[in-house]
């Protein structure tokens, strides 16, 4: 696949040595001479061009890599610049992205946004497996083309991340709890102890690990946060909200002494950390399950399957499009994980539907 | 030095290693004899006691290594048990245990507080090096015997780890801040995804690193964390309150669509930050000074000497009792680091009322 990357730095610089690693050509852009430079000496991309259109120009996939304020603007130029490539981009949020994509490219816009960093900066700290077991979400709208999601959806797994499907205004809600308050607490965290005064005493001096660990975000990348927190900022609002109702609870509990809600609240926590755990360690192979599914003929189904399976917590590991006719529908071949999400994915799809079967192994050969 | 610790769980086993490494002596108790069977076997006592009374029996110093609902009995058991020996503990909450001291031990009694632990539990996971570069809290009143103190603060300085003095009350609002806050944080944020549902989308799936760090304390040992909040509850009821009100000014600067407001806040956030790695991470082995104080003949003076030390955000390496009467004050030696910090101590010292000299390399010998 010929992909063009627009933006060298750690995130695409990575992205762009993993997909070469995997046998696929790498245009490299960025507007910084200098990171492009250094990019193409690390192996990041084969080439540096000299403009967003000339990367673009042979390009089957443009992946924008810039920080948030740059991307719509590289997307709709993107899209002008090549009118058969899909694009898409790997930004902190995605409804005011997704919102500004013109019209005439709609189709061939997929956005994205992995759930990976590090805190080293630029081409120079690259590494092929920074997306290795991340989630990567791909956010299609019902206009997307599902072909485009389809592919976007095998090459985002090819390099080791898990692609999660879902639209673009469930995603700023999900990374607003996610992420986006995180950061917050973690610098409201950072700020408290940095100006607290005990008699004075700086509290700040004699800080441990667990403090550490909760304000490594904090301060991240001005830059970037002062825009994220902006785009996102109705979900960022209600999900400090509901943090604010909890804080409201614990205090409650702790002036009426309640040390039985207090065991309640701790041990559901426990539960939480120990799911989060689990989530993130899924080493352990699962059986994975084929299903054939027939698509209705009508625009935005495919997309609409994808979605709904996501949203009842039924993870694609695959998704691949057979006799599909764009615009229309068709067959479709889903792979997930273990037999419970297998019978739960047939009575969504049939919910929506479609008729949808597991795939008898070597039945259809 | 002969020492006993009660309780040989992480904490305590670990304190026992690192004392037997420098050649003290350690008698272990703990009231799970299986407990302190594998503290034996693995090096973290030179015996085990059958009670706490015979543990303290031919003791110098008595460390309370249990949970912080044990301590303050414990305490009073050990001073009771013997009648020379001095007493400390490791518990997470002090204005509490010092409160419950009884008034014939108080001289003998230094509460104590390192900022250290593990996810790992129980003397099979113990390892002396980790107090390590720790905080580790002293807090003794006024009422308790400044040679005690400085044994301890030298003890606590062998083991690797930094010891700050502090009363009690300011060690309780000063821990409020760096880590009971930060942990109804953790179990907030934890139980915030956990049951956050966006349309069907679990967000707890989809979570990354800086989520995982955020809540690795999150639900950690309900019991203890139970009782540390319950204790501290006035402390951590006035944090929360703190933390409320800054989570309120975020909120008004998303709703304004204030970025100024916001770069100044990550840029606070920032610098917040690094200063808690830098004092984390402070490795160069700084210009030690000598100083000589006189101190005047009254009780309390050279523990209230220390507490103001520390409170003008002066650390004491060394403190070294010299021609002490007891009760009655005497001449100490007192080491800080660098040439500001010692011009600072001098100024603290004389406002205290002691004459404070910069000890003359080879002078007095």
């Amino acid at each position: 696949m010929k992909v063009a990357i627009a933006g060298l730095g750690l995130m695409g610089g990575s992205l762009g040595l993993a997909l070469r690693e995997r046998g696929h050509d790498v245009t490299g852009y960025d507007r910084d001479p200098a990171e492009a430079a250094t990019a193409v000496e690390r192996g990041c991309a084969d080439r540096a061009a000299a403009s967003l259109a000339e990367a673009c120009a042979d390009a089957d996939l443009v992946v924008v890599a810039t920080p948030v304020s740059a991307i719509a603007g590289l997307v709709a130029e993107a899209l002008a610049a090549n009118p058969t490539a899909t694009v898409t981009d790997i930004g902190s949020t995605k409804g005011q992205i997704m919102a500004a994509v013109p019209a005439p490219g709609r189709a061939r816009m997929v956005g994205g946004h992995p759930i990976c960093g590090s805190e080293a900066h630029g081409a120079a700290a690259a590494r092929p497996e920074l997306y290795g077991g991340a989630t990567w979400f791909l956010t299609p709208t019902l206009e997307t083309d599902p072909e485009r999601l389809a592919q976007l959806h095998a090459l985002v797994g090819e390099v080791g991340a898990r692609p999660v499907v879902v639209d673009p205004d469930q995603h700023d809600r999900i990374v607003a709890l996610t992420s986006h308050v995180p950061h917050v607490l973690a610098n409201v965290l950072a700020l408290q102890v940095a100006e607290g005064d005990v008699d004075g005493h700086r509290p700040l001096d004699t800080t441990g690990g667990s403090f550490r660990d909760m304000t490594r975000v904090a301060g991240a990348n001005p830059a970037m946060w002062i825009d994220i927190l902006l785009d996102n900022r109705a979900a960022v609002l209600a999900a400090l909200d509901d943090a604010r109702g909890r804080l409201d609870a614990v205090s409650r509990a702790l002036e009426a002494g309640d040390a039985e809600y207090l065991a309640q609240w701790i041990g559901g926590a426990r539960e939480a950390r120990r799911e989060t755990l689990a989530r993130a360690h899924r080493t352990a192979p699962a059986d994975l399950v084929d299903l054939v599914v027939s698509v209705p003929d009508r625009p935005g189904a495919i997309s609409a399957i994808a979605l709904a399976l996501s949203a009842n917590g039924i993870n694609i590991e695959e998704f691949a499009l057979t006799h599909i006719s764009p615009e229309s529908g068709g067959e479709i071949r889903i792979v997930v994980a273990g037999d419970a999400q297998a019978d739960r994915a047939v009575e969504v799809l049939r919910a929506e539907g479609c008729a949808a079967f597991r795939a008898e192994p070597g039945g259809a050969e």
